[in-house]
């Protein structure tokens, strides 16, 4: 299994890719990681690594690329100028199969570009979306899509979304049957966007598709269904709502516990339990968005986790190896889609649609 | 002050609505609180209410409105068969004058039309907007809006619901200058949904706001502006997801330390504690959503929220009423509206312009 890492994406600098690849190189030797930015900038991370790590991170492949595309870049100038970049070098390994997979924790709006460009998509996808598990009750978990990529979406590409987290949830997961829902601003079939409406008329005549109809914000949460699709606007702002929501409660019953139980005794008999709620609430335990819809495998990490995180993205990459989910992808689209993308979406302001 | 209060709104019956009213009474003898619901139904409600919340209850004026507006009819049926309902009668008071505010914890869609409909709106606002406050960090608050009554808005709504948002922050909360914000997918004013990209330019030449940019998601809970502004689709999603998100936080907190802490001294000192981070963390602390650009006051109330809830949603009713919010609306609304809303936008499919 081979795994290239664009090692230069994180808010923090390559610390959390460095340390991630090599913990992940740990527990499984048979890995072969190449890692991607300024090779002395990648030096000295390594040296910096505690010895367990340092060991297995004398075995990363480090290439060369001097350039770094910042969080801030917009895509059309990472198309234009970002060829010497970490993450354009770590996709061009991963297009001509040098690679299996790519894994970034940097720009979402480059990363997509980027890997469209260098990839293509399958079964004709006009936008590729991106997609992440998210924590429900009962220790359950629930994929939202799309995340981002894609805003102002039509109900096709909403139904192609919907498609595209059923094979994931199935050959990724194996789950026999994951259970399909849109969100909406109401459960009844007469309220919401004229695009959602739309998607819900046409899943319905998919068959073989679990879909349950239309869900509300809280029940994405609630462990009821397998993957919930929306806009990407939507998406992003669900998604980075519930970020920002739970790092304040974390906050909060640290706080509550600190101001109320000054005894020592007490305190030393929290901090297990603490410790446990905090890494339960963690919002990247899920780490490593799947871009979904390319004809190769890119996993994207969020840009602020530590190197467990990272390590947790590429998990979730040698996963979607295994489970070969482009070829699950390409196979199973064509015919269960109800209508061909349109060609005029497909070449619309937001990308043109590049099928390898 | 008078308050006419729809008391069948509430998912679990009216006692929510009756207790809480009587509750908010026994705080402010001088409330003098309009009850509508069937009769029989409200005076069964008020005999069971503990000792001193039924001196109090005995002061509610019941109204007679044999009707109940159910969660899931439908606006259109609301308008054409709801004139009995307490909800239709509770809104002709307001529009009567005979009470200077209306709440209610029913239908959110069935409100927000038999308001239009009873009352108007100010300003030629074609579409009146929901909004509500949620807690941040530090301890602060910031509206939301708008929550589910617009999906697939112009961006020149998105501006009337800033505009409205500053009104109400500053007049209803005393905030001098409220920071403004446009929840978008990302910062850079490159990306996002067409509307949002024309409102934020039209946004930045509207001189006296304190209009901040975007958002991201997470901005809302950071504390750092008053009012982030949103298409309804987006805002219903995001507040649903908070508030499962919430629950579910809430949820293995508790699960946590039932499961971690079997002493009972344990169990005993922590109690306090996890009853203050309970109350911390619930999304109803600040019950009560307004309706704005109504020409008449009225409150929606979480239709699953208990007494003490309501009573809250009474106390945002009072509030308003203090400060003349649709005066306000109507005074400054006109002045800095940098365009006059469409006439084609207001005689949509979502439902006509009613301006009294």
């Amino acid at each position: 299994m081979r795994i290239a890492v664009d090692a230069m994406g994180g808010d923090k600098g390559p610390h959390s890719a460095v340390a991630g690849a090599a913990s992940a190189m740990v527990e499984d030797p048979s890995l072969e990681i190449q890692l991607f930015g300024p090779v002395r900038t990648l030096e000295d991370e390594i040296s910096r690594l505690p010895r367990p790590l340092a060991a297995a991170a004398s075995r990363l492949d480090l290439r060369d690329a001097p350039q770094v595309i910042s969080q801030d870049m917009r895509a059309s100038q990472a198309l234009r100028h970002g060829q010497a970049s970490s993450m354009a070098r770590m996709l061009e390994c991963v297009a001509s199969g040098d690679a299996q997979v790519g894994v970034s924790s940097g720009n979402t709006g480059a990363l997509m570009a980027l890997s469209r460009r260098a990839l293509g998509t399958v079964a004709g996808v006009p936008r590729p979306a991106i997609s992440t598990a998210i924590p429900t009750r009962n220790e359950g978990r629930c994929y939202l899509l799309d995340l981002g990529a894609n805003v102002d979406v039509s109900g096709d590409r909403l139904i192609d979304f919907a498609l595209m987290g059923d094979i994931m949830a199935r050959h990724v997961d194996g789950i026999a049957a994951p259970r399909i829902a849109l969100l909406n601003v109401g459960v009844e079939s007469t309220k919401g966007a004229a695009s959602v409406l739309k998607a819900d008329a046409e899943l319905r005549r998919i068959s073989g598709l679990n879909y349950q109809g239309f869900i509300e914000g809280d029940g994405i949460f609630a462990g009821e269904v397998d993957v919930v699709v929306c806009d990407g606007f939507v998406g992003n702002a669900v998604l980075k709502a519930s970020e920002g929501l739970a790092r304040m409660l974390v906050q909060r019953v640290q706080a509550t516990f600190e101001a109320h139980w000054g005894s020592r005794l007490v305190g030393l008999l929290a901090r297990p339990a603490l410790k446990r709620l905090k890494s339960e609430l963690d919002p990247v335990r899920y780490n490593g968005a799947s871009l979904l819809g390319l004809a190769g495998i890119v996993i994207k990490s969020h840009g602020s986790c530590d190197a467990a995180g990272f390590h947790y993205a590429l998990k979730r990459a040698v996963q979607e190896v295994r489970r070969d989910l482009p070829s699950r992808l390409e196979a199973e689209l064509v015919n269960r889609r109800p209508l061909p993308p349109s060609s005029e979406e497909g070449g619309s302001s937001h990308g043109r649609a590049v099928v390898r």
